[in-house]
């Protein structure tokens, strides 16, 4: 039997923030040596909580044990890969104009001016990704790397496995003989310390992931500061996917496992879950029914939290309620409360432009199939799109020029574009791009995965010289 | 006599957001040689208009011919720096992470992602700067290089001048040929129409430079939106000023003159001006006496408008009645009502700690000595002061180590530190800041001028293809 969880009260998160302050200097001025020792500790004694932390996880989140080990390796790495980013040094982006006594009418000063970390950050992380997304993730890391204390909650939805993070950061950051308030961890069931931290004054900056009602909630009462502060918030998005009639007549059986893998990896419970299946009505009675086939055998999941499941059922009940919109399978029948049923739906393109709901994100192993006229309709959904983190395009070799303009629709409207692919799995790199127009984020311009996450948490500041 | 000015209506704006939609994908994806030229020509453009656009400055701002010719020089200087940034074409800062086949366990995608526009940019300029800040300035320059249309309000304080650089931008647009939409100019007394800009869904970002209390509110609009957008608003700041005591001791009588000249420059009318002079009471007497003798000698300034030169007075009067505010001198007293009398005020450091209105803005000629009584004091000064687009040190030299926690705390509260110089005057280049924590700006992160000003139109988009 553990101990009870920690509490912490809007008093108490106050205190967080302001020793975080404190620690803003000694963290912002130690080495890059230092702020990568610290990464690679946290990572480290990640992993040597061991089976300990896979059991925890396992029991808190019902994902499956390989899927969390995965989960592991991707959130120990993404702290190895920012601890190079500290390492290199490269990210202050340094740049001086010269002086010139001679100018006229009056000399030119020097200038000098480089990006700086803006401070303390409040992180929120996911349900959905107990290691990768949450206390220990991409933001904290991001956000460590470049000099930042972080002040981070303590997901409710995996308290056991937070509370086991976050000793391994103490103790990491013992190791590097660093103030313990340069990564601190607060617990609470519901919402007031957090609701408390994104107003303290100390904070200067927030990162969310979860959704939309959560993520606007929080950045409501960022923007509503005496002096509002940078709250990127990753929500909503439900991922379509447009499929060439050529690609869904070549190989509809490997193409429907494919979509219906993604569509049901980790029960639905992904980002970057496929949402909606765009294809035209001529190509698709052989893909349909092979989704339909492989959408019967999907065994009923379980999800994060029975609340979660809950919330799919009443979704998915409201969606079987929608005029026009027809149940085309239904996977196994869930028989525990927190088990949720695959789910197939499908309308055609009037129905979806005409109802907003069917745009919404069913959380789970839910997806809509439309059925358009002709591939020229795609451009006609996706201008009724709201902002999305992926779309993705499944065409045969040659296509792709055909599709430029929707390719230049769909560029202003997501974040990442996938060719013949599928959107779940987010690679960690330099390059990856894990953000897009609102809802998916609050703001379209950044990331919060890949090194181009520190973005959100770096200032320009100038020195001036006289010439 | 010329025609009535246009006058747009909420319509009509409507109206010209769409049409910089429709524009968008032609602006974005022209070459970059082509976005050159545009902003080549519309300095060409705005050079060609000769006397008459100085003649039509003059007159609609009071200020004096030298500075607006100054100030033309500065904005078509911009105008080609962005050119040249839109030719070298390096800052899309493409990244790629190569594919992997045999990664396991499954095999690793290839990622591109560059930085791309953000769409069309509303633009709402400055009374202070009729030309370098206004219709044809850093916000729409900037937006422009990177393939942003803008849509930019002309000033109600100097519409004439508005609509010859509206004339001029559709004279450089047309030789270009490229659609009239790219950079549209709409006319309005009020509010009603830019408010419905900032709303309007076509819209993706919006740039202010002004009051607090007006970017506030279109800032207000932009974030209820149902997509909230990037609003950059550049608002208020009074520039503090260090002096240590070996410095206003050094050469009182030079310091002098160059503090009044940068607070009086303009009519004090500079979103730099230096609003707080902060000296050690020791070495305080020769300098303050040596301002005080200066600004007495200070002539009255005609300011942009009549009704900014009466709520200078206002803020004047207030100053006046504040408890433990002394008047440490009066410039030549005003005759006109567009006028302003230039002031020093003075207080000591528990009288400015104690009452935040010493740090509001007073727009005009118009600073506060604040006597401390050691350099210690500075310190507790800035704990309390709000964000800032500057802050000044003046010092001996080998002075600077001994300030080291001072200059931290600055860099947290400013954009650009100033050494053994004056605030006001903002070079134009690729290391300039002009930009600071709220209420300086709403977002800490970002310029509003010199190249990095960029950073606030665009977005990051990856491309996902098969391993």
């Amino acid at each position: 039997m553990s101990a009870p969880l920690p509490h912490h009260s809007p008093a108490d998160v106050a205190t967080l923030a302001e020793a975080a302050a404190q620690a803003f200097p000694v963290l912002a001025q130690s080495s890059p040596a230092k702020r990568a020792q610290l990464l690679r500790a946290i990572a480290d004694q990640i992993e040597a909580l061991g089976d300990t932390l896979i059991d925890c996880v396992c029991a808190e989140s019902a994902l499956p044990r390989a899927r969390v080990q995965g989960e592991r390796g991707r959130t120990t790495a993404q702290l190895r890969m920012f601890a190079t980013l500290a390492e290199a040094d490269l990210w202050r982006e340094p740049r001086t104009d010269d002086a010139d006594p001679n100018r006229q009418p009056a000399p030119r000063p020097r200038i000098h001016s480089e990006r700086r970390p803006i401070g303390p950050v409040a992180v929120f992380g996911a349900s959905n990704f107990p290691l990768a997304f949450s206390v220990a993730g991409g933001d904290s890391a991001s956000a460590l790397a470049i000099g930042c204390p972080v002040v981070a909650k303590a997901h409710p939805a995996h308290p056991e496995t937070c509370r086991l993070i976050s000793g391994a950061i103490d103790r990491a950051v013992a190791a590097c003989a660093l103030p313990p308030a340069v990564f601190q961890v607060f617990f609470e069931s519901g919402f007031d310390a957090g609701q408390a931290l994104v107003q303290h004054p100390a904070i200067k900056a927030a990162a969310f992931t979860g959704s939309r009602r959560g993520g606007m909630a929080l950045w409501r009462l960022a923007q509503n500061r005496r002096d509002p502060i940078p709250f990127f918030a990753e929500m909503s998005s439900v991922n379509p996917v447009f499929i060439t009639p050529a690609c869904a007549k070549a190989d509809p059986e490997g193409l429907a496992t494919g979509l219906v893998g993604s569509m049901t990896l980790g029960v639905g419970q992904f980002c970057t879950q496929p949402g909606l299946l765009f294809v035209t009505r001529d190509s698709a009675p052989a893909l349909v029914s092979a989704l339909i086939q492989r959408v019967q055998q999907v065994p009923p999941g379980t999800m994060l939290t029975a609340a979660m499941a809950a919330h799919y059922r009443d979704l998915v009940e409201a969606r079987r309620a929608e005029a026009n919109v027809q149940v085309l399978a239904e996977g196994a029948v869930a028989s525990d409360p927190r088990q949720a049923q695959a789910m197939l739906f499908g309308c055609d393109l009037s129905t979806f432009l005409s109802n907003d709901r069917l745009q919404d994100e069913v959380f789970g192993p839910s997806s809509l199939v439309i059925e358009v006229d002709t591939v020229q309709d795609f451009e006609t959904a996706v201008a009724n799109l709201d902002g999305q983190l992926t779309a993705t395009l499944w065409h045969q070799p040659g296509e792709r020029d055909a599709f430029t303009s929707l390719l230049w629709q769909l560029e202003q409207k997501v974040g990442r574009i996938v060719f013949n692919g599928y959107p779940t799995g987010v690679e960690v790199g330099s390059a990856t791009v894990h953000g897009g127009p609102f809802p998916a984020c609050s703001d379209a311009r950044f990331t919060s995965v890949g090194t181009r996450a520190i973005d959100r948490f770096l200032r320009v500041v100038a020195w001036q010289e006289p010439a």
